[in-house]
């Protein structure tokens, strides 16, 4: 029997004028031994930053045409490989600049490109300037949004993994809603939309965390779950329908908790999952736990997809080489590493 | 110089028929050595617990009348004292009885008599039930109100504090809002509210917890702090303008921050409390980090008030002595015994 094929990430590069290269390359090259990291973006700057932050890091490139017509080479473990998607300008670290948005975009194009044609078995984001990105006259809303729209995927959902300290299990926490101003979540939030966020949770825990039967604990949307309607009806007259409706199609959804009882470590013990309501009923103790070093996945996309939790840190950036932390950078690679091994158990072929 | 004198704290025992009696006894008599709890309840009954609990626990009984008429004596570190206020009903385990309401609230009045009749330095409450009391004919709606009420009290301030892992600092988290529905929130935070728990948290942490120049992080109402106003506009309206009108009266509040950064341990070793917008942005990470343990402070209060982070479990009392936690009602206990400290060094007399 033939060993498994080590998995292939790409790794985009993102914003060239934040910390993105630095995290990629270093995270790239200290996992080099047990991960397969390909960092996709402009292969002369990658190898500058590469030769100022340590001289020992090799890295070899391949263009793109290449990649298309031959796939992608075995560079071997002592060296991280490049894809050359070139800048359009000059990067000038901290500062942004409009016409290198479409190479950033299409570090994207070539990772997804790179996921259909098998090259990459998933796919590793670093941050990336929205801003940029639109100033270069395309309109854009985010990597999720673009992702999703790219595969045509109606619906994602955002989760946050981490490994928190020891003696606790790990933590995952996915959010029924993202990016919305607080007022608004309350009517964001109905049978139809949990019901798909469910659906998508257990798709998932399933094929790609290889976990065959997942327990998702799911908290209230208001405090101590509304208190039997006191403290508001959302739970009663949209969040237990949605969770018995889950149920009878076979998903271990139980709930709805309060977020302040369900988030301690006894109940998270028995759960694979925590679906919170909102950004920060959820987040705030995930970031906590893990001491920042969350990773982001996208929950429903027909790939695997991490990315770290942090912006592109462009003051730091501007303070030269060696200031940036590439821990998320590191645990988004090694959560994708094992999402691409579990769910190869999970549909061997 | 005199030694100084053993703080005496007020241990109201909460609900009879739930677990507070127990917890208290058990609390008490853990601590005996270090702190000189005084349980305020049914006598007989507090006595009956005890010996199920364990035969070795001591109590030492005195009425209300005895207390009134010669204070309080010393009993020693060898037991327990008990101001006996007697229950009108017979106790069943788990079954609330609303005979037994007014009692419960005469435990919350003797211990208010005894803090203003100086027997007492502090009161530390068991969880009561505000059904039973309500049901007994009295309009009531929670231990915080009515001390509030009593003391003449116009706003208080929730806060839960808790003593996480190994290498974290200790944990205080304070909110701008308590018990409403999510979808009330944000209209319930103003500048003026803000303004008065910010004086009231400034007050409180230096003379209650002897911190000279308390540093208080304050997160956002939205997700990542509203985001420049692209995710709510009520940190651009309404928080920001509350705490440069905070800092102008000499208070070192600090934000708005986005909920999920500042949660971080890097973040709160530099401070001394978070405030945050309401409850489950602030207290899954307290409970999540200090394993359910945490203490119930209310700020505001012309008294030191702390109590149990948790309610009357009547399911656990059901089930028999010996099966409850009395993890956070210890914690509660001493959390008051280092605010009385506290306060003697703040202001000596």
């Amino acid at each position: 029997m033939p060993s498994p094929v080590r998995p292939v990430l790409a790794v985009t590069t993102g914003e060239p004028a934040g910390i993105g290269p630095e995290i990629s390359i270093r995270a790239a090259w200290a996992l080099r031994e047990v991960a397969n990291c390909v960092l996709v973006g402009d292969a002369a700057f990658l190898a500058l930053t590469a030769s100022s932050l340590d001289p020992a890091i090799r890295l070899s490139a391949i263009s793109i045409q290449a990649l298309r017509n031959g796939g992608l080479p075995d560079f071997g473990r002592d060296r991280i490989a490049v894809v050359d998607v070139p800048l359009a300008a000059h990067v000038v670290p901290g500062v942004l600049n409009a016409e290198n948005g479409r190479a950033v975009l299409a570090t994207l194009d070539l990772a997804l490109e790179g996921v259909r044609s098998g090259w990459f078995d998933a796919i590793v984001t670093a941050p990336l300037q929205k801003s940029t990105i639109n100033d270069a006259g395309v309109a854009f809303s985010g990597h999720t949004e673009y992702l999703a729209e790219k595969t045509g995927t109606p619906k994602v959902v955002m989760m946050l993994a981490g490994e928190p300290g020891a003696l606790q299990p790990s933590l995952r926490v996915a959010l029924a809603t993202t990016h919305l101003p607080l007022k608004d979540v309350p009517a964001a939030i109905t049978r139809e939309s949990l019901g798909q966020v469910l659906d998508i949770l257990q798709a998932d825990l399933r094929s790609k965390f290889g976990i065959a039967a997942p327990r998702i604990l799911v908290a209230g949307l208001n405090p101590h779950a509304g208190e039997n309607g006191y403290l508001g009806r959302e739970e009663i007259d949209v969040i237990e329908p949605a969770l018995h409706a889950a149920r009878e199609r076979g998903i271990d959804a139980r709930g709805p908790y309060p977020a302040d009882t369900l988030f301690q470590p006894k109940y998270l013990r028995d759960a694979d999952c925590v679906l919170a309501m909102y950004h920060d009923q959820g987040l705030p103790v995930l970031k906590h736990a893990t001491f920042g070093r969350g990773v982001n996945i996208t929950l429903g996309l027909p790939l695997i997809r991490t990315s770290v939790d942090h912006g592109t840190a462009l003051d730091i950036a501007a303070r030269g080489l060696g200031l940036a932390d590439s821990g998320s950078m590191e645990e988004a690679i090694r959560v994708a590493m094992h999402m691409v091994a579990a769910r190869r158990s999970a549909s061997p072929h």
